[in-house]
């Protein structure tokens, strides 16, 4: 069995680990396809939070208080930074996580590919699943804020993490998702999966840009495998991050229902054969998908794998 | 006054302490003109040995019990890229020092030359000195060794850091130095200065690379300021480092006399006017150059300033 999972940072990395314990246990494989619209180039290295978070999650190296980063991580190279007033001085670079990126930056620009960085970057974590980014070109999610009554585009990473989402914002932005093509693997990967499933990740900025690779969404909607999602909304809340305030944006309600509406089925132009649901959002309803509700709280790996079985039943 | 001072690693940055002591007394301007030959690209960092002890000693921010790198440094980076199989490990890149890495490399690859980057770094370190390195261009030393039988040319850091200058060795080569410049202010410090100072650094592999800078020796020969050399060998003994290693490479004995004659008199096609020996080498002769004896073990400032000093009486 060939199971493909669309994922985002943190909340993609620990569905995956769900994915991956109830792989083993069937002798299923995994292949996961993961948002690059996060990345940044920040004082000359190449950043990828998203394959960073779910890397370091299934390898073991993540630090699960935080929810980003590594474990047992220090900061002596960020506060150097400051000292020299090299900005930006928001963004988290831990000096464990630094020696990723450097790796990953070194072998960039010998002229690897990201798909085959990630590669070699997980032979030292084994995350026990095939890990692709979406694409190996440039995609980048921007944010059109308000600023002085003037429309900006800045980095997400700077709309997400030095403005917390809190400035007047009209739109996000993948730049180059026109001409990108999708990373070395993952057509292929599509093209033999038995079941695709969209971990719960936020919907307009970790899943969206994958969606948004050309060729991506067609290899979704065209294919054989069915499409299952997992809701990243219980009740009216994300289940982490703050997709509420990107769904506002879109002027999307921030709940199951508006969720599953926006993936849309795949009878109908969209993605979706089957949206997986909380219980309290059992009333759900998305037109020519099959809903379901299973416990959606993620709160340790065997309750993460009974909903990746019940999402698998649902397919 | 101006005083123009050649330099090269930890003994240059110790004898700048003195000169910029002095210079403190008298109202004298220093400028320190820096070896770059030891400048080394490691994970996609450029790293300038040279500089960056003169830049840390005189900001206070090396450690002094090391003699080079950052106080309270800390190796956490270097752990994880190890983890990664990331060569070379045996290079010493510590956190803090790494900061300045990602800075200076983000600043080379925006297109500012060296020098302008240096003096960017030295806004925050303040050392006191204006610091130039020799030359913006690419000037990397590197040694011929021989491997079964063959040659072979390594860089100098790998020669001297990972294999401590023990491997049978022919010569070494100034990469680059043909076709490089002197960095933007060298010509115009030289041409202006009252007296110039060689550092007692290593003449082989600190100062030669610096003289191999097309315009520098010229300058230094051609120009009204007198010049006054420092031994770095006392005995027979180099103050610091392994000049005596490099030295037998040239076939130069090891000693105050050896290193004078290879530097020579101004008025013979060399560099110098005068010759600063330890009293244990008064009975030094260099041709048509003023030797003259000075205690010269750099044990703390008031030692050094004493030596720079008499270094300023001779010229």
């Amino acid at each position: 069995m060939r199971i493909v999972v669309l994922a985002g940072g943190i909340g993609g990395a620990r569905f995956l680990t769900g994915v991956r314990a109830h792989a083993r246990e069937v002798g299923a494989e995994v292949t996961a396809v993961v948002n690059v619209g996060d990345d940044i180039r920040l004082h000359g290295l190449q950043i990828c939070p998203d394959l960073d978070s779910v890397m370091y999650t299934l390898g073991g190296g993540a630090d699960p208080e935080r929810g980003w980063g590594r474990v047992g991580e220090t900061w002596t190279v960020k506060e150097e930074l400051a000292a020299y007033g090299a900005e930006p001085t928001w963004f988290g670079l831990g000096d464990r996580d630094l020696a990723t990126h450097l790796v990953r930056t070194t072998m960039l620009n010998a002229g690897y590919p990201l798909s085959a960085v990630t590669e070699a970057l997980c032979a030292r974590w084994q995350p026990g699943v095939r890990l692709l980014p979406a694409t190996d070109d440039r995609l980048e999610t921007h944010v059109v804020v308000e600023r002085d009554g003037e429309q900006q585009a800045i980095h997400f990473q700077e709309w997400w993490i030095r403005h917390r989402a809190q400035v007047p914002t009209r739109r996000f932005v993948f730049v180059g998702a026109e001409s990108a093509k999708p990373a070395a693997g993952v057509l292929d990967a599509l093209s033999v999966a038995d079941v695709v499933l969209v971990a719960p990740s936020n919907p307009v900025v970790s899943i969206a840009p994958i969606l948004a690779v050309p060729g991506i969404r067609e290899a979704l909607a065209g294919g054989r495998a069915p499409v299952v999602g997992v809701s990243p909304i219980i009740g009216t809340s994300p289940v982490r991050g703050m997709a509420d305030r990107c769904l506002e944006v879109l002027d999307v309600e921030c709940s199951a229902e508006g969720v599953g509406g926006l993936y849309g089925a795949r009878s109908g132009g969209g993605i979706l054969d089957g949206w997986l649901v909380d219980p309290v959002d059992a009333h759900t309803r998305v037109p020519d998908v099959t809903v379901r509700p299973a416990p959606l709280w993620m709160t340790d790996e065997a309750a993460t794998v009974a909903m990746v079985r019940a999402a698998l039943e649902l397919a």
